[in-house]
């Protein structure tokens, strides 16, 4: 796959609404919105996009139907687009490539009390099962990220070393994962911390194949995001309507909206490839036609709402 | 008044909940929950506090009780509390000054439409209007600060370039003004923005007499924050649970909640002098008892919820 790079002033989002937001959904939403909702993205400039989770659908229901999701974007595809999905084990990762997808996700945690809880294993175990997954991974030529979980603190160990993000990065980069995702899972994180995770972490493996996972839990993910763009992180994850929320923290806000980063990049002069009027349709349509409540994004309503005159 | 100066690592907030945040609630809200407020912020720890406006009853209804609100902190007062009020005019300035203020705010704007359509005037004129202002408050030992609007983006202009309002401040110390409010008054600023405007206000007056007020209707505020806080800039405004909205944008979510603002700078280390478990307390209070709506400060419903397990 390939990672944009249209320029010194270009920064890569990879939108993961359609897995990370949709997946703690209760109702069972349709595969046709689902569908809808990826190529509406698509539509709207998302060059990368995570869009299935090929995990048990015993414990993830709404995840179930990740093959048909990614069957409904087959003309969608392009050299200009990249489809990812969360892959636990070679089970999914053979789902996965029957899919087609270009990119992979496996997943550990900068704690091990969260990767105990969240996958009942050690960091170290988690890593070592990554590694025929990640094989079969680069028989099919595709990208694979690793998830760095709570980066930045965990609902059950509380603060994290500064370090442990960085320690956990160089040993994914030593099984062969290709970019790393540094999630503030609950989203506890503020700027100062942002900054030395970040610098820590560019430390152990190169800056261009670091991305920022911030979640708006507590209204700090935009300011994270500031704070990771002055390391010189360039890629980050972000959710269309803000979708999603971390199970662990009752009545948390979830993933940053893509509206408000795309709207801070854009004003910072930044090239996102995205047309923000077609993200904040989207955005509004998911929302509200979709999962009929209101439109959490604030740039998005903002705009939405300027628009309506 | 004094302002604070604990150290280095000292932020100072100015509370506009009471003042900015309520003038915009259609529902009359009682005396007695205004005191109420006011008083569980400066327990919280708030030292600065803008809890009032002088401004025609007809014109603000809202705001007509201020001088009972002003009466009812009366036992409240102290060397370490400074109360403010807005004043448009020398009548205006009266009230305060009978009120037993420490500090007032007069009001212009970098946008000259915006002055035209608020306050009827040019920027030029309503700097004239302000000199017997601030004559009467410097006889009383008064603090004076100076709101500049629209710094960042105009409802009417649109864009505002970067150098007027360091143009306006310059031409309000010119005129005694000794604090100069920067505000995005519609909250459409972005981080790199922020950076120059704040960056050529500190070239106009000293940087240890700019506040910087953001509104979150885009999303953007911490990050503006943080953007600001780079400059130099140690003095912020707030509204408790972000009570507070802009007339001119419709829809928009109002000022930047204090507790979203304390929990990132207490996240960085600085000393803001908050009790931010107290302040959520009084967030949650107005919101709901008060106010009857759901408690929209991100840190602080995160907060709340955490401690009801």
């Amino acid at each position: 796959m390939a990672l944009k790079t249209t320029g010194a002033q270009a920064v890569s989002l990879v939108e993961v609404g359609p897995r990370d937001g949709l997946q703690n959904e209760k109702t069972p939403i349709a595969t046709a919105h689902k569908v809808e909702l990826c190529q509406r993205l698509l539509a709207a400039g998302i060059a990368r996009l995570e869009a299935a989770a090929f995990v048990s659908p015993k414990w993830v229901p709404q995840m179930a139907d990740g093959a048909d999701v990614l069957a409904g974007l087959k003309s969608q595809r392009g050299a200009s687009v990249s489809l990812s999905a969360l892959v636990p084990n070679l089970k999914g990762m053979e789902s996965a490539i029957e899919a087609g997808v270009q990119e992979v996700v496996v997943f550990t945690a900068a704690s091990e009390a969260f990767t105990q809880k969240n996958i009942n294993c050690s960091i170290a175990d988690s890593i070592e099962r990554f590694k025929p997954v990640i094989e079969l991974a680069r028989q099919h030529h595709i990208h694979v990220r690793g998830s760095i979980s709570c980066a930045l603190g965990c609902p059950y160990e509380g603060d994290v070393p500064v370090n442990r993000a960085a320690d956990v990065a160089r040993r994914l980069a030593d099984v062969g994962v290709q970019e790393f995702d540094v999630a503030d899972t609950i989203g506890v994180g503020t700027a100062g911390q942002t900054r030395a995770v970040f610098e820590a972490v560019a430390k152990a493996v190169p800056v261009d194949r670091i991305a920022g996972h911030f979640h708006d839990t507590y209204g700090q993910a935009l300011a994270n995001i500031l704070a990771a763009l002055q390391v010189g992180v360039r890629t980050f994850h972000s959710s269309v309507a803000g979708l999603g929320g971390c199970p662990y923290a009752k009545g948390a806000t979830g993933n940053v909206a893509t509206e408000d980063v795309v709207y801070m990049l854009q004003g910072m002069g930044y090239d996102t490839g995205i047309d923000l009027n077609a993200l904040v349709d989207a955005g509004e349509w998911v929302s509200t036609t979709v999962l009929g409540r209101p439109y959490a994004s604030r740039a998005g309503r903002a705009l939405w709402t300027r628009r309506q005159g």
